[in-house]
Parts: C-alpha cells; sequence; structure tokens
C-alpha cells in the first residue's frame, strides 16, 4: 500500500472561508473526521469508506475474553461509533472489520502511573488495524478511530476517514478534579463524566470526596464520619458506589485518585470525635465551624493511619492526594485563640510560631503515609512545598497563581527542589465567564480561568529533568456552584481544551483559531452521543442538536 | 373558621439559625410549604393535612371542559403536585377536593394584555378553593397550592400547608426573552421553558426568532427566507411547530410575543432578493455580511407588509415586536460606504444624514404597523426613542443601561414622553458570572448581569401616572453561548429572581437573604419535578437531587 500523504490542513474541511460574525469563521467550518486532541502524528488518506452496521465487526484477536476490550467493542459498537439519530446504513457488500491487537495481558487492575497509551491505527479501505502495547492504548485507539467516522449528509451514510496514526500521550497526568462535598454528585452522573473523559482521552479522576462542607464517602471502619458529616443519608457514596465509579474509570482507562484533604477543610470530619480543635471568633466565642485538626491529640493520628489504611485498600492507585491547602486560613480562629493549642506549643517549644505546628502536623502525617501497608506516593496542594517541608517522596500540586507566568513560575520553583508536579491552576473551570473563555483572555487572573489551551506547564525557563518533572494537569470544576444539574455543561467543551493541551504535541496545536473547527466537531459528535457540550465560540450549530431523549432513539439501533 | 394569624416570617423554617460556610446561613434553612414568588398577601395557618395521592381530587366544576383546566389538572395530579421520587402515600381514610371556581368562560385563545391572574385560595384539613376570575388566575392559584405541598421526611408522607391568599401581579408584563437565531433551541426545550415560566408565575415568552446568524421561522408566503436563511433544514421551526409551542404557552397561561428585528440584525433575511443594501468594509471591498435593510427599495415595504400581516395571522398576541436595535452598528459599512444609497439620500434631501434615513425607514414601517388587517401594538427596542421619533403607539424596550440609576433614568425619560416601558437591563441572563449573581455585586456593570433582585423598575423618580406606565420586565437570555445543552440550568433560578421582583410586593421583597430560604426550597421542589435547576448560593443540597431519569420514576406513579 502506498504511504498516504496528505497534509495534515487537509483535516480542515476545504471550503473558500469567509468571515462571519463575532469576528470568526463561518459556524459549518467544521472538521470532518477531525480527532481531539490532535494525535501525536496523523496523515489522512484521499479516500474514505462507507460503513455499514450490520457488515461492520471489532476483531479483539485472543483478547476475547477481556473486559476492559468487550466494554469498549459494546461502547462503539452499540452507542458511540454511529451517534447521529439517523438509520445507519446496512447492507453493504463486504464486511469491515476493526483488528485491535494489544501485546500485554488483559489487566485486572486499572491503568497505574506511566501505563503505555500509545497506539498505532490504519484506516484503508479493506480494514482498520489498531495495535498497541495495553488495553489503556487500545482504547485511545478505538476512540479516534470512531472520530475519524463521520456522518454524511448528502450520501445518508457513515463514513470513516483513511488514515494512518501514531499517537501517545504528551503527559502521564491528564485530569479532571471533581469536588462531591460542596454538592454532591450522583454516581450516574460521574459515569457521564468518565465517559466524556474518555472521548477526550483523560486519564485521571482527581475525586476530592470530603471537604468543610460534607462528608459523603462512607467508611467501614468508621461509619460516624458519614452519618454525622453527609448532608443526608441520600448524599452518600456506599463502598459499593465507590468500587462502581473506581471499575467504571478502569473500564475507561481512567484513574481514580482521591483526596482526602487534611488538617484543613475538615469540618465535616466532625463525626470523629475529638479531631477537630475549637475555634473562636475575634470575640473569643466559639465559632461552631470548627475546619482545623486537632495536633494534641495522640488518638487523631492513630485515626487517620487506620482511615487511611482502609483508603488503600478501597482506592488501589498508588497516589493518594492528601491536600494540605489553606491551613492559614483556619490558624488564628482554631490554633492561634486556642488557649490549649497555645500551652501545647510552648510545651513543645514551638513558641507561637504556627508554621512549627503544622510541620509538626505533617511529619506525623509522612510518617504516617511511609508506615502504610499498601504504599502510596502522596500529592499534596503547594502550600506544603511554599510554607512547610514536603517529604520528598511527594508530588506538588500547583493551583495558585494569577498569569500563566507566575504559574510557570512556581511550576519552576516546585521542580527545581527535584519534586514532581501536577498543575491546575491554569485550569479552574468552576470560575466560569462570559465569551470563549478557553481561547480568549476575558479579565481576571489567569486562574480566574481563561485562555487555558494556551497554558502549557512546561513553558518555563528550566532544565530538561526539571521539564521530566511535569507529570501533566488536571482540570478543577470546585463544587460552590456545580451539581447534577449543570456539572456536564459546564465542563465541556472547556475541559477539552485542556484535554488536547495535555494530550497533544505543543508545536501542532499553538493557535486555537486552527483548533475550533476540531473542536466544534467534536463538541457535535459529544452532543450526538447524548451528552451536553455546551456551545463555547459564540454562535454555531452541530448538524444535529442536543436532545434529552436520544438515548431513545440510539436504543432502537 | 377562625382567621389565620401566623406570621409571614413563621414562612422560614423555625430553627436556631448559625453560620456557616461562605458567610450564610446553614444550608438546610430552607422554607417548608414556602411560596415563590411571594404572594400578595399570604397568612399560614397551624396545621398541615396529610395528602393521599388516591383520595386527591380537582374538581373543575362548571368548567370541566376547558382544555387550560384539563391540562392544568393532569400536570398537577400526574406530575408536579408529588413530585418527590418516593412512592405517594394512599388510603387516607377522607378525601381530600381542591375546588377551582372561575368565573369567566373557558377561552379559546391565550391570555392578552392585563388579563386578570388574580386568585383566592383557601387551604385547610377539610379542603382547598382557588377562586378566580380567570382560568389564568385558576392556573397561578393551582401553582401556590402545590407549593405549599411537601414531603415530610419523617413521617414519610406529602403535607400541605393550611394557608389564606390573596394574590395579584404586581406588573402585567412578566417574560423571558429566548435567542432562537445565534442558537437553535428544539421545541423540546422550550416547552421545558414555559413549564418552569408557568411555576414561577411569568406569563410572556418574548421570542426573538430571527437575527443576524440565522432564520429558523417558516413563513409560509416566504418560504425562501427559512431554506436560505436556516442553519439547516433541520434547524428550522415549521408552521405547527409554532403554533405547537404558542398553544403549550396558552396552557400554561403565557402569552407569546414573537420579534422580528428590523432593519437591522437582518443579514438572515438574505433568502428575499434585494432586501439588504451592500456593504462595504473600509477599503471599499463588499463585506460579504449585510445586516441592513435596503431603503430604497419600495419592494422591501411591501414585503415586510405581506410578511406581517401573515405574522399577525400566526401570532395572536395583540403586541408585536420589531427591534430597531443598533442599527447605527452597520451604517457606515452599508449606508455610508454605499454610494447608492448616498445617492439616495440626496434625492431626498436628507444630505449625509443617515438617522433621517432611519427615520425614513421607520416611519413607512408604522405605516406598514397602522394597516395591518390585524391590529398590533408595536414594541420597539430602546433606540426608537433614543436616536428616532417612536410612533406614540409604540412601547419602548429598556435593554442599555451600566448601572441600575442609569436604567431608572432611561425608564424615567421614557415615561415622561407618556410611552410604555419594558425593562430588561437588569436582566441579561446570558451574561454568566462566578458566584451568587442574583443577589450579590460581581463586578462588571448592571446590565452585566448581577444583583438582579435588587433591580425594580419603578425606583426612579416620577410621577404615578409615570410608574403605571411600567408594564413590567423581561429576563433576556441572548443565544451567543446557550443551547439546548446548557440554557435550562443557566436561566434558573437566576430567572426565578426576576420572576419574584415582577409578581410580589416590593416592600415584602426587600432582602434577598430573607428570600433565599424559599428560594432554595423552589429550587429542589423544580429539581424533583425533573428540572436544571443550578445552585446559585454556593454549597447546598437538595433532599433529592437532580436525576435524568426521574420522568422515570414519575411515569410509575
Amino acid at each position: 500500500m502506498q504511504p498516504l500523504i496528505l497534509l495534515l490542513h487537509l483535516l480542515i474541511f476545504v471550503s473558500i472561508s469567509h468571515a462571519w460574525f463575532y469576528g470568526r469563521d463561518a459556524p459549518d467550518r467544521w472538521s470532518v473526521g477531525g480527532v481531539w486532541p490532535l494525535p501525536h502524528k496523523i496523515v489522512y488518506g484521499s479516500k474514505n469508506k462507507t460503513l455499514y452496521h450490520d457488515k461492520i465487526g471489532i476483531d479483539l484477536g485472543g483478547k476475547k475474553n477481556c473486559d476492559v476490550l468487550l466494554n469498549m467493542a459494546d461502547n462503539y459498537m452499540n452507542k458511540w461509533m454511529f451517534p447521529f439519530p439517523v438509520e445507519v446504513p446496512t447492507g453493504g457488500s463486504d464486511d469491515y472489520i476493526i483488528t485491535v491487537s494489544v501485546k500485554e495481558d488483559c489487566p485486572t487492575g486499572p491503568p497505574i502511573h506511566g501505563s503505555s497509551e500509545e497506539y498505532f491505527l490504519r484506516v484503508s479501505v479493506g480494514e482498520a488495524v489498531i495495535t498497541a502495547q495495553t488495553v489503556w492504548g487500545a482504547l485511545r485507539g478505538m476512540e479516534t478511530f470512531s472520530q475519524l467516522v463521520f456522518y454524511d449528509e448528502k450520501s445518508k451514510e457513515y463514513k470513516v476517514r483513511t488514515a494512518e496514526i501514531v499517537d501517545r500521550p504528551r503527559f502521564p497526568v491528564r485530569g479532571i478534579m471533581i469536588d462531591t462535598s460542596r454538592h454532591f454528585l450522583s454516581v450516574k452522573v460521574i459515569k457521564r463524566q468518565l465517559d466524556i473523559m474518555a472521548m477526550n482521552k483523560l486519564n485521571v479522576l482527581h475525586w476530592h470526596l470530603v471537604d468543610s462542607e460534607s462528608f459523603p464517602y462512607t467508611s467501614a471502619r468508621f461509619p460516624e464520619l458519614h452519618t454525622v458529616g453527609a448532608y443526608s443519608p441520600r448524599h452518600v457514596y456506599s463502598r459499593k458506589d465507590v468500587a462502581d465509579i473506581i471499575n467504571y474509570a478502569r473500564l475507561h482507562g481512567i484513574r481514580v485518585i482521591p483526596e482526602f484533604d487534611l488538617p484543613g477543610h475538615t469540618s465535616a470530619w466532625r463525626g470523629k470525635k475529638g479531631f477537630l480543635t475549637e475555634c473562636f471568633d475575634e470575640h473569643g466565642e466559639l465559632t461552631n465551624l470548627p475546619n482545623l485538626i486537632d495536633p494534641m491529640n495522640e488518638n487523631n493520628f492513630a485515626f487517620i493511619a487506620e482511615f487511611l489504611e482502609e483508603v488503600t485498600q478501597t482506592f488501589s492507585d498508588p497516589f493518594l492526594h492528601l491536600g494540605g491547602d489553606e491551613v492559614s486560613d483556619y490558624i488564628v480562629e482554631c490554633w492561634e485563640r486556642n488557649q490549649k493549642i497555645q500551652k501545647f506549643m510552648r510545651e513543645k517549644g514551638m513558641g507561637n510560631n504556627t508554621v512549627l505546628l503544622e510541620n509538626y502536623f505533617f511529619e506525623k502525617l509522612f510518617k504516617i503515609v511511609k508506615e502504610l501497608k499498601i504504599k502510596r506516593k502522596p500529592i499534596f496542594w503547594q502550600e506544603l512545598f511554599d510554607n512547610n517541608n514536603p517529604d520528598p517522596n511527594s508530588i506538588i500540586h500547583i493551583w495558585k497563581g494569577n498569569s500563566h507566568e507566575e504559574i510557570y513560575e512556581y511550576i519552576h520553583n516546585v521542580t527545581a527542589q527535584n519534586l514532581p508536579v501536577i498543575v491546575s491552576s491554569c485550569w479552574y473551570l468552576n470560575y466560569i465567564k462570559y465569551g470563549a473563555d478557553w481561547r480568549d483572555e476575558i479579565g481576571g487572573t489567569a486562574k480566574s480561568n481563561s485562555r487555558y489551551y494556551y497554558c502549557d506547564p512546561t513553558n518555563f525557563n528550566g532544565t530538561d529533568a526539571q521539564k521530566q518533572l511535569v507529570l501533566g494537569g488536571i482540570a478543577a470544576i470546585w463544587g460552590e456552584l456545580v451539581d447534577n444539574t449543570n456539572i456536564e455543561a459546564r465542563l465541556w467543551p472547556r475541559a477539552s481544551a485542556v484535554a488536547e493541551r495535555l494530550w497533544s504535541p505543543a508545536e501542532k496545536t499553538q493557535r486555537a483559531e486552527d483548533a475550533w473547527p476540531r473542536m466544534h466537531e467534536l463538541r457535535c459528535r459529544l452532543v450526538s452521543r447524548g451528552y451536553r457540550i455546551q456551545p463555547n465560540n459564540n454562535p454555531d450549530y452541530c448538524p444535529f442538536e442536543f436532545d434529552e431523549d436520544l438515548k431513545n432513539v440510539r436504543n432502537e439501533f
């Protein structure tokens, strides 16, 4: 077969482009069979191949019993590959087989840090072949194949673009952080976000389970935490729910990293007697809002150790997020105005330096982590680096910074100390704004979230070794104003911009203007699959607009 | 029966309130059986009455064949009155009848301007009685009854609070403006917004059907308008769709006021040959984006007349919105740089004063409106008042202003000229911001949308006669960034704040802090009814969170 040598920019639907309203291209200049996030290398062929639903098959080779691949085949064949609510053509003369060839054995656990996601995909008119080291790579390749499929309005047929693709992620950590404490999110809604994450080749769900407001996580050993701390008995993830989400994520090639934020943001842990200090307002009155751990109580460390042992049995990911942010917000109320704490500090020779008390707490926490029976690499928010002395085994999670430059400076400083970094500051998607904020400056700060397509976590002056320490990024959608009703539309496709930044080669994804026709096709494809992917580029339309009851249409296939 | 003399503030769940995070009350201090928008007068009784689904009935008296009331009874009995996804208790010993007594005949048409919406509602343990002049008042009363119903978690029963209510709206025009040109909205999604509008006692759908970007409206007489101007053949409201929406709105006591924006914002009318001027960029090149009518072409006026005759046959509302905004945005390109227009202006003695050409157009438009076979009262955006000479029969629609004070000044100026006013400037809900923008100042301008609970359209220095000219307000959700995926959660409950401002007595609704427990109950009630009402007061929860498949649960009733 001849090498396929069409240039990348032909990806964009060829047409005489002309200006339209809102200073942009006409709204129907979207790509056809464009891939998001952009692959490492993609060369399109000149031909398209018509696909007939009753003549297409996925051949899993020797992996016919692998649940990850069986689930993949079911999703793509029955839901995602022919998403548009039209009749799927049948009856073509020849079968079309997608051969999936995976080198490694079918894994029983989720992907771990550094698991290969590389794949090779060759789509010709005769067949398609996905080759990958791991099932995770196969998942990524299958999504890419499905994105080469498009509905041809003229012939009323599904077609696939021929192409040769070599693809692998730029960063190993590409995630979404959800916050189930400020508002509860149902298992169903979380699973929908996992679906969309997989379609964007994201691989980490950072689950900020618990915060000041509520404790929806169920500990089997310490049920008083959720019975007291959850909003209500309906606002709880049962042990089964958690296992269900972890397994669902696994089937989509997504790791689940839980966060238990310590020692601040802990008001909802009040079910554990003695866990929190008393806190006082400026008049010396109890605030009723204790939000900081009592480090004097030795039982608390035994409790944390026991709690975390259970967490390691529940969540298999080798990373464990332990928070550590914004302790200083509560220090005055809960430690400085607390006479018992003050006495304890004096006895321990800390004087009135509360940072020493923070360090005291964290040193004990590091020891607990080190002594876990099942080993974990801890992640901490950047305050551990800024104010304290992180254990050298830690990963630092950057969340501050008012400009991209300031954020890059933070990344530089942490990596200069040889600590690995995950970046979220550029991508606080909870901070909504009016406009195309994924690409445009809309006022406010970088952290308050605009131009996130343009934040590149290795864009700092540093050595190659430093840049190797940048593990990736996590887009955060904090839960103050987000629940089941609005998380999906608010998150997507804004998080898709982050997904491309973290997966694709930087040099090929420099301009949002070049990206939007592919992003628009992505939006419409996902809308057709039944997900609420909102408009983010001013007026436009999709060939088929979102329909609540699309799933009913689909189920008729 | 003794008069019920419990004070209004008992409406709020009585409990020792205590501070919580985000500087507010604890998230479960919501009202129980609170009514939104707050009625003119409400006095709660001391007792609650348990309701059993199989023992409750609605007696329509002599109106048993009235479609509005039959639809109402069906909605409330089968969907909205017992919304929570729990088993409805059955088997109580005594029947509970809601008697609906309407004085006027069942209307065949929609409500018109000034139709009475007043109702009296008495809910006792033995029965409930709704008395109203019109079916529209009965609809409002029935919604209020349904809001007195709550699910009692302790007894696991539905109960209704006893109360006596006298209620009527403060303003006759209380609306939502949707924009189906920038993004298409499906009939289903529009109907869902009409449902929620009715639950907020809103009574006007201002349908901005057509704009520069697309022409989804179907004219039977001029099909070239939509065949050329719609985004695609799927992005069209058929004649049947329009009639369906109008009738659906009618069944919910909602008028539909269509807008056909002239003479600017007209690019999508290009299907009508000769309708638009040629427009030129600064180099004298054609822009390909004509967005202004050609007033030289006399045929255009004949066309507009014929088009609007059909509109009056399609939309029965006595008001007709004809736009008139932002003409100046296109004047340089389309009139000043256009040599033919310049020549025409000189011939007509207008020199180079394009305002005279605007006036020329509008005078002809006023004449067309006057000569319509079915009479219509025209509404124009405020530029007609600011720049031109509105016909004295016009209503002026205020949409500008950077502060509440500036908006009040506009209202003052227009009413001082004895012209009626509708206000939208305070409520541009498309301008999203991070935070509780319905009540808090979040930067930007008033028009860019914060503190909209606090905008009161009669808060200007003026005579009583002037204040009588304030017809009400319309919350606008322009379509640049809104489609089927996100309109519902983005609109509600932010628009509910507007609904209360426009319905309820000003003196009883002065403080958002007092309103939020009722607003929170409203949100949760509507979430339980299956609508995407997003959080808007920082962390909180509902007894039952939004569930996509709630309608399935409901259908099992």
